[in-house]
């Protein structure tokens, strides 16, 4: 893997009092969980299921798919890694970003060399598999449902994969779910670590036609998914946190107004996170006063293959701490912007 | 991956009195794990480390390597998949056997056929990689450190991969750990999971020399191990649960005796399980028998390649459980052996 990733609030200790720095909303209420795993500890006694086909058939009647159109992963990123292995190790590899990097470096490590477009189009017409993350991580960016499902359809001899870790957190309507699995050309992806603001359990699912899935767990190795993330991960689907989308982005789209105003490059986004660019300066030495000063921790998001030394990412959190930020980002646009 | 593996518990829900069938110690002592778990629930809010270097540097100090020569991994099936990616996927992999199927799978799914030899030294001669279960599952065979060494030595040119999982349930001395990671024909496979009888968490770790481990994490994805397996490794390294392994071996050598003694074929094995073959009948009638019979649960090993359906493998418990199973042998040889 490259280095830097996004949350790296481990490296700082006690000393962070927000969290702006990953795409997962920070005031989730984690009690009925926590109650649910202190009721569960025995589950460190035995092998969890080598398969997580109990977890996969209640994912699979939530969703109204059948069992065999359902992977169960340790993560988003398992399910990356998988596919690349497995779907992509062989064809044009086709990245729309700048976007999240384990796209390009799950192919790197399966021997594929991937080449980024900026455009959607573009890529499906000169690659064998497309990998779109929509919303896209790290700006925001949003393709329609209608657009991406006419694309697939359009584009049969195409595999698409279609990472939707962060549609819980926007509005925009996403391609169905259902209608995505009767295509034998399409993937998604989902992460209950942000649908459930659970980052440190690491489950996730793909979708796909029952071929496609098919081929993906032939090969996977067992007991992937440790035990108590396979339980909480029911628990969670039948209780999920509240996460409060509508406030949230009305945050997203206030702090964003008030950035840009303030002289930032800020690309316009949907959902709960965006981008911002410095017109002169680095994100990193931003970072770094950010937490000495104030304790705020945003994304340096100068290593996503694109972007610049200038670039970082903010996720809206409440109203009072989006203030907290603004008022230091202000301080900083009078040196840099 | 094959279908079929050792801990099948949670296919019968209540109704297993004493679990024969998996090779680890079913009395630890969980609590203080549980209190400690039950102190870390805000684990699940936040992201691991991408890669557990903590985790890594605390273990290669505890074993007096440099933190250079240490990988952890999601168990040691994570570990040896990611060799069959990164290290065997070329050359011509020799699996001393009947052993762990994973071997195989995951040359399989690197896209290797991989060859089975009975003896350690023909598979150096004839291999580039050679897989050895050490001691052997599923049964018990110890190959001595010093041979083993010398083997090693003796062949610069083959990559060894020796899986001491079960080391920790067996008296005969290992390769010294920290010789093998000066050499750099040989990766060590550790389990977490047998060492500290935690099936449900999934960690194991690797050592290996530099070179070898800088090769294997390169390809590692990031977040692989869970948060709460991370910390809970930390903790069970520092106060791993005490296996009384005197009384077990001593229990495993006492009941070999008698089911050799009933009419089975028994091979006989130092650490604490063994194999067994019926002359006629099938292990899976016998594994139905003691589950409807008395809530036993024992390893149906039929699946193992190269075993036959009579072929059944057995892990000591306390000695008054032990006796409930011998009682139940005795009635079953009557008609089978």
């Amino acid at each position: 893997m490259t280095e830097g990733h996004g949350d790296d609030l481990y490296r700082y200790g006690g000393r962070i009092r927000v969290n702006f720095s990953t795409n997962i909303w920070q005031h989730a209420d984690y009690e009925p969980l926590k109650r649910f795993i202190a009721s569960r500890l025995d589950f460190v006694a035995s092998y969890p299921e080598p398969e997580p086909y109990r977890l996969e058939r209640h994912i699979a009647s939530r969703l109204g798919l059948r069992d065999e159109e359902v992977m169960v992963t340790a993560g988003v990123t398992d399910a990356i890694y998988t596919i690349a292995r497995n779907i992509a190790a062989v064809g044009r590899n086709g990245i729309v970003g700048p976007t999240f990097s384990e796209y390009a470096d799950a192919c790197f490590a399966a021997g594929n060399v991937p080449v980024y477009f900026h455009d959607a189009a573009k890529a499906a017409a000169l690659s064998d598999i497309v990998w779109i993350c929509n919303p896209n991580n790290p700006d925001g960016h949003v393709l329609e449902a209608s657009f991406l499902t006419d694309l697939i359809v359009s584009r049969p001899e195409v595999m698409f994969v279609i990472d939707t870790a962060y549609a819980d957190y926007c509005k925009a309507s996403r391609p169905d779910i259902v209608a995505m699995a009767r295509l034998h050309n399409v993937v998604m992806l989902h992460s209950l670590t942000k649908q459930c603001c659970v980052p440190g359990l690491r489950v996730g699912y793909v979708t796909a036609c029952a071929d496609t899935i098919s081929r993906l767990r032939r090969h996977r190795m067992p007991w992937a998914v440790n035990a108590l993330a396979a339980d909480c991960a029911e628990f969670l689907i039948e209780n999920p946190p509240f996460i409060p989308v509508d406030m949230i982005l009305s945050e997203s789209r206030r702090i964003q107004h008030e950035i840009a105003g303030m002289g930032y490059e800020v690309t316009p986004s949907e959902t709960n996170f965006f981008l911002c660019r410095m017109p002169r300066g680095s994100a990193a030495a931003l970072k770094e006063w950010l937490v000495e000063s104030r304790g705020l921790l945003i994304r340096d998001a100068s290593n996503f293959s694109g972007l610049t030394s200038g670039h970082f990412r903010i996720a809206a959190q409440r109203p009072e701490e989006n203030d907290i930020l603004l008022d230091q980002l202000k301080i900083w646009a009078r040196k840099y912007c």
